[in-house]
């Protein structure tokens, strides 16, 4: 026979390390079978219950209740294990009282002022205030704390941003800053290689392989899970990305994240490739739109993203930017991209490629429902088309045969004045026309250069031949003529996608950032930190200077009586 | 002043080579500005109204009738130019009917016996019935129509398989099979690499960029874009990857495709992996699981494929499966997989790295929604649960530092007799508990090796560790004592993901394919041909035996004189 007890402590507040610490000592004491220290939320009631440890009387603990909840040998023993509970509870703060300690943010920054961070672990229905205060203090926040609103992150990043500090997280488990870590982080030597990233374990499972491979970190600023959502914009990303820019020390960026939100992936990859550095960007469970576009490197895996960015390191003759092959003319911007193909799977994967750098692209055969181009015949901004699908081909000929839809499309695009580039595919080989170079190449010559009256180049055609030299084609001189005519001719989609993505890249850099966070990594860390003791002890054990604070929310964490204070503080 | 005129002809069928060359024959007569020929879809209305070629009078014609557009300078050109369509299209059937053609499939069998494939091109609406037709004669199918409706595709490649018969299509552009091209195809060298491709212009890309690199294909079997639809459940890909398996001459297989369905790309790349051949993996616009699962190799990009592939074949220490790290005991096939994770973004890379294999794995934190597990605290099926997720963490330390959530859902998960493997992370550094090992590996000993009681090597736990020799729990220390414990431990995911992988992978060969299928890469190609006659031309050139059908529609194209035929006939 076994017995459960329980005990409810209404609107009380304990850090979750004593709640811990009284269920392991609840646990030591005779006949204790099992216990459950928990807040009472939905979820937490439901794993005592999988446990075996709710019992009937606390159905009326709610989710701001303390739970505490012993399963016995007897009753006798259950009922006195939860009369010891005040007495571990005092153990506890004894020891923890023993130093002194500020109880206020605003305490504890005039006690250490050259601290720039304050690290939050406070629970998160406090954690978006205490970052607040940490801001108001013109300090850079370390946001550990999960169960924080959204709507509070884009709050405290919109500020954050305009006071050109950061703000790390919410539920941002990870950073590595001067050589110092910060939550949870690996012990790795220093090195040149700095990362970005909106994934805890994603920077813990980099940054520790890169130890391992012999390479080094200059430092790892984590965003928060949520940083490349819409919402947020990714607002942390970008400063990251522009601080590790500018950081002399870092020579390679990673960038880490789970799925960014397209229109987000778009800006933040112009951003990365704007910071003239090679970039290893592991967007886990987004397809890479190349294994290389510029000086971006995409991984499919953590463990790849730490061996590609070693590699970029080693290796003596980086393509940097300026070795990429030059650009015809200057930038064609704010021009739009017209897309024509014969090749379905070409224009998908021109699609693919192009919306790292383009977004959004219209299309009659689009990657994402919201992108369908509403009429086949009209292009609207970005479009790429693929004339064979099936709308386009009853009773006419494939447009690898036929090229007459294509050429009619060709001068409708060209006459449009918004659009500075076209891109066409011309595939070779049996069954294809037997000279389409013959037929593209006269309107090609027709529509380039005639476009734009002053100051731009002329409307570009990039052109990818797909073919062999035993192709009945003859394709060197299929390339020389479409050439001859101002096209500008790739073998491969690859190349065309780089070529194109350099050629409309809209990216502008937003100029140098305040002085407080461009300094931010050439002083030394000092932090103050507000929730986890283990942080703090952590921080001091790696040799910064570090300040904790005995944080206790307001009211003691009786939500009631904080309303009624906050009430009469108006 | 320029005039427009048209003419309609209803239910008139011509191919679409003659519609072509009708229209370029009016647009060489005199004072013809611009001519259209199609058919009148809403589609082809829609490119004539752009091209200011829709004269109001046209209104009446629908999809099954010709409509013929001329724009002339004056009404008289453009009359005499509608006066002479009757005269050009007679020429073009007078050159035609030059030499002897068989106006049946039947026929043309007779005619050419040792003809294993039927290519058909004729127009969408008919081509399902040819196509049938031609397996009825136990022919293999190229099947070049688009605009076939989804359950002909389904019906025809069931009947297909049932007879040991291929049907590449519909939709399917381009094959090479013995070294000759069907329909669109680049001539390449021969060579070791096969490819399967749910994408014409793909395949083409591919063995186009190989043969450049030096390279040379066996075969290359088109599927028609539509294969690796849930619908139809990739029946082609899967014959031709086993097609290719036993092909002596394939030494390194190519796949490629658009974005298959989740669950069609688990079973395919499963029977990729059965082949025991190095396979490259193209699936454009599919979150590749990682950049290598066991001879898995997965290419971002058509041009990377080509290299990838060539690469595998000149490197002559392929890492085939028979070298991979051996397994422990017999396979845990038909057992359950739980992951227990304590790291998001590792509990993601998983997911998405075990999904290639296992699906649906269900999660609190899914890839898809439709994954999403119903109550977190109870796995079902395949499961990986991020145990750091807000849900877990309200008043309670992240599983990092408090083992207790995890070792209580470590005994409930090993106490279900599905399970066969269970998955961890174990994250160490700064700021995570002090020694993980010292409380998981006891909980690990008790569960495994006690879980089957009969004819199986008992529970696995595999256990990532991630840190560094820097960090303060000692890796190597933690790692030994998981291992001690029973564990399986990798120090990166990729690994994990690999041995899992194997470890529960589930496919099971389908045995011996029917000799037609077996025995049909092994014969010179003869075909028969019905539709564009190009095609007839292109399979001469290249030296292949080939018969062209004088295909025409029932009752001319006409659509309810068919109807009425197909009723008397009954």
């Amino acid at each position: 026979m076994t017995t459960v007890k329980s005990e409810t402590r209404p609107g009380a507040y304990f850090d979750s390390v004593v709640l811990m610490q009284l269920q392991r000592g609840l646990l030591g004491l005779p006949g204790v079978l099992d216990a459950g220290v928990v807040m009472a939320t939905p979820a937490n009631r439901e794993l005592l219950a999988a446990n075996d440890l709710l019992p009937e009387a606390s159905t009326t603990a709610g989710p701001d209740d303390l739970l505490i909840v012993v399963k016995a040998e007897t009753d006798t023993a259950a009922a006195d294990a939860l009369a010891q509970v005040d007495g571990l509870l005092a153990r506890r703060r004894a020891s923890a009282d023993q130093e002194f300690r500020p109880r206020s943010l605003a305490a504890a920054a005039k006690l250490l002022p050259e601290a720039g961070w304050v690290l939050v672990s406070a629970p998160g229905r406090y954690a978006a205030g205490v970052a607040r205060e940490a801001l108001n203090l013109d300090r850079h926040v370390f946001l550990y704390s999960d169960n924080v609103p959204l709507a509070d992150e884009v709050a405290l990043k919109q500020t954050a941003q305009a006071k050109g500090l950061l703000v790390m997280g919410p539920d941002c488990g990870t950073a590595i800053i001067n050589g110092i870590g910060l939550g949870f982080a690996n012990r790795v030597r220093r090195g040149a290689i700095g990362l970005v990233g909106a994934s805890g374990t994603g920077l813990q499972a980099i940054t520790a392989h890169i130890h391992t491979l012999g390479g080094g970190i200059s430092h790892a600023i984590g965003a928060g899970g949520r940083d490349l959502k819409s919402e947020v914009g990714a607002i942390t990303a970008h400063q990251a990305l522009d601080v590790l820019a500018r950081d002399p020390d870092t020579k390679v960026i990673v960038l880490v994240s789970k799925p960014p939100a397209p229109d987000v992936a778009t800006r933040l990859l112009a951003a990365a490739r704007a910071t003239g550095k090679p970039v290893v960007v592991d967007f886990i469970g987004y397809p890479p739109p190349a294994r290389k576009l510029g000086a971006l490197h995409f991984a499919t895996t953590l463990s790849e993203a730490a061996e590609m960015a070693v590699q970029l390191l080693v290796m003596s003759n980086w393509e940097t930017p300026a070795q990429l092959p030059t650009l015809k003319g200057v930038p064609v911007t704010n021009y739009y991209l017209r897309g024509l193909f014969s090749g379905g799977t070409l224009a998908y994967e021109a699609l693919l490629g192009l919306q790292a750098t383009l977004s959004p692209i219209y299309s009659n055969a689009p990657i994402a429902k919201d992108q369908q181009l509403p009429d086949p015949h009209r292009s609207q901004a970005h479009t790429i088309i693929d004339l064979g699908g099936d709308e386009f081909t009853v009773g006419r000929l494939h447009p690898m045969i036929d090229n007459d839809l294509r050429l009619r499309r060709l001068r409708q695009e060209a006459a449009d004045p918004d659009v500075g580039l076209i891109l066409l595919d011309v595939v070779l080989g049996e069954g294809a026309h037997p000279d389409p170079a013959s037929e593209l190449a006269p309107v090609i010559k027709e529509v380039t250069g005639t476009h734009f009256s002053v100051g731009n180049s002329g409307l570009e055609v990039v052109a990818i031949v797909i073919g062999t030299d035993s192709d009945p084609q003859n394709v060197s001189s299929q390339v020389e003529r479409l050439a001859e005519a101002g096209a500008i001719v790739f073998r491969t989609m690859t190349e065309a996608v780089d070529y194109v993505s350099r050629r409309l890249s809209r990216y502008s850099p937003a100029g140098h950032l305040p002085v407080s966070l461009d300094r931010f990594l050439q002083t030394p860390l000092a932090a103050i930190n507000v929730g986890l003791e283990s942080f703090y002890e952590s921080l001091i054990s790696q040799g910064a200077q570090a300040v904790h604070v005995d944080w206790r929310p307001p009211a003691g964490g009786n939500e009631k009586l904080a309303a009624i204070l906050a009430k009469m503080r108006k």
